[in-house]
């Protein structure tokens, strides 16, 4: 029997053909460095990565198409944009479900700068309180940070009330959309973030070695370059060029990567971003019913009808889930993570940790049959 | 008449064909994230990426394999090394042969760190003179950093000679290998470089988004993290952790990429680095040894019989070198890059700023009969 891949949140399986096949024909056919030399091959690799700047933009709602940064992944942007824009002693909000992307590089900076950090409570399904959000401002309080689904639980964020009420207080609000992004219907260009950082392997099924960020233009003066060196432009110049995007892009970038990136965009569009989405939320939710049904698991986070992400986490009361997890692999070829998923705060939170849980997210390539054989998996294991 | 692509110090295109079979294998077959969940295909993605730590290593002769960080390109190595061991005040050394992969995060550190920098003479041999050296070193220089071979006249610097001094100084030597690896018939075992830092879409002829550095153990405790996020490793710490290569490494990383890199490690090996190099060497001579013969075009560094690597970068007497490369482009399907290179003070010290030069760089897959047609072009168009 095939294997079954329910290990999408950390990165997609598998790819989209036209994604491999992109990634190949770029690296045969095509292969020069973009914005480097003058050669035709190496203006065509420009063209190439500035029209996946505009299929990011287009999908993000970006006003201008400059302001879309490719990164190596979006760990990489969340450190840009989190230490190109902080100031010491800045006080910043955020939650506890964010991941150690946003976690670590903020303790950093509290480390080095000073920086204060508060997080304010966000319920099981995803509700942010205006109050609570409120309560925790100050005057120095200069960014809020939040994902936009957890990658525990997969509930999604309340970001657009937020994102409002941020826009009241003038207050910048950077989103980590790892989780979400080609994983969730969301009007993005309803969403006023002035960073949006996300990554082009998991929902948008581009290839590892993708990710970036958006960047509203009002941010750029304040938000310090991270990486310096060649951009091929101002190259007489000691300092890194401040015209975007080149100055958050330093190097030759994973141009094999962006050319998968662009096929997984068209991908997207040619499949139907609706369908692809409807699909995996009602594999999604199969899934979570069918565990809600069985005695021992507990579903974690979002409540039967909460807005999820294809992410379903678990706990089993009378045992290990990292045992359920090898033996969902090694016995029925079906493949989780357990553990606490870079996420520690979140299991503090959810009463999870040390022990973590053992997570199941479904993509496009799943099918009914695959829940269907996991679900019996489980009830046989736990029998 | 098939197209001449003489821009592999850019990036070396065609790859081999085993290096686009590993990435699109990896893409299609295993897919999945190292050192990140539990089950088969991302513990055999974590094997795929260890045993590619373990190739590298052996290439650069390291001493220990969980000391070759990988990263997304080698200006992400060097803004590693570069801003994670310098301190504010620290006296640095360095050339005016280094691109802005150096120079940039450099002058970074001078505006926030306050560091200073010296620059030491090279000749246009790539010799540096000991006393020349020493005449420069202050007791708070803590670091010396050097481009192995110049990436816009093809020199090799002296950097066996530069690292026993640095030896005997007790001062760290961080060489860039962007130019050298792969392209030069070098002993690398015999180098004593504290940090060693690598691009694998070059003389490797691995995919672009591939990189790295090779840091000495005794550098770690001082040389900071320089992007935090998620490792797979103590999820429960909100602190980067110390252990390698995690401490360097976060995120998802570029798998399809190292894949790629593992192929072209194993290539490499296969059909002989020494014959590779050889055949190289062979087509440069030729080309060098043709443009010299041109009335009119003079040859940037090293002089006949001095050691170079793939590179030849030419000014033309009675015009623009752009426009050279241009109809080298247009008119004769050739490919090559003028300009400034990345490396500002490099055209400054040759005497080639602002205008720049046109660099020709050889590739594995060239031919004699390319070399025959460029220099005939050159010849037509400049006759």
């Amino acid at each position: 029997m095939a294997s079954i891949y329910l290990d999408n949140a950390a990165t997609s399986h598998p790819r989209p053909r036209p994604v491999v096949e992109a990634v190949s024909g770029y690296l045969n056919e095509l292969g020069a460095s973009p914005g480097r030399s003058g050669h035709r091959p190496s203006l065509e690799s420009g063209r190439l990565v500035l029209e996946t700047r505009e299929l990011a933009a287009d999908f993000f709602g970006a006003s201008s198409v400059e302001n879309v940064i490719f990164t190596a992944n979006v760990t990489g942007a969340l450190n840009i944009a989190l230490k190109g824009y902080l100031r010491p002693g800045d006080h910043v909000l955020t939650t506890r479900f964010e991941h150690n992307a946003v976690l670590r590089p903020l303790h950093r900076l509290k480390e080095e700068r000073n920086i204060e950090i508060d997080y304010f409570p966000v319920d099981s399904g995803g509700s942010i309180e205006r109050e609570d959000f409120e309560q925790l401002l100050r005057e120095d309080t200069s960014l809020v940070v939040i994902n936009h689904a957890s990658n525990v639980t997969g509930a999604v964020l309340d970001i657009l009330p937020l994102s409002e009420w941020c826009g009241e207080y003038n207050l910048p609000l950077m989103v980590d959309a790892a989780q979400s992004a080609g994983s969730l219907d969301f009007p993005w260009d309803k969403l006023d973030a002035q960073f949006l950082c996300f990554t082009g392997h998991k929902g948008l099924m581009g290839p590892p070695g993708t990710g970036g960020m958006i960047i509203d233009p009002e941010m750029v003066e304040r938000t310090k370059s991270f990486i310096e060196g060649g951009t091929g432009s101002k190259s007489d110049k000691l300092t890194q060029p401040q015209v975007l995007p080149d100055k958050y892009e330093a190097g030759t970038m994973n141009t094999a990567g962006i050319a998968g990136l662009n096929a997984a965009f068209k991908y997207l569009a040619d499949e139907g971003l609706e369908q692809i989405i409807e699909k995996k939320k009602r594999l999604t939710e199969k899934l979570c019913r069918g565990m809600e049904d069985i005695p021992g698991i507990e579903v974690l986070g979002p409540g039967p009808g909460e807005r999820r992400t294809s992410t379903v986490s678990i706990t089993w009361s009378d045992g290990d889930t990292a045992e359920l997890s090898v033996k969902l692999d090694r016995e029925y070829d079906i493949m989780t993570r357990s553990g606490l998923h870079c996420a520690p705060l979140a299991h503090r939170e959810l009463g999870t940790y040390p022990r973590g849980a053992l997570r199941f997210s479904t993509g496009h390539f799943n099918s009914g049959d695959d829940i269907d054989r996991t679900l019996a998996a489980i009830k046989e294991i736990l029998g």
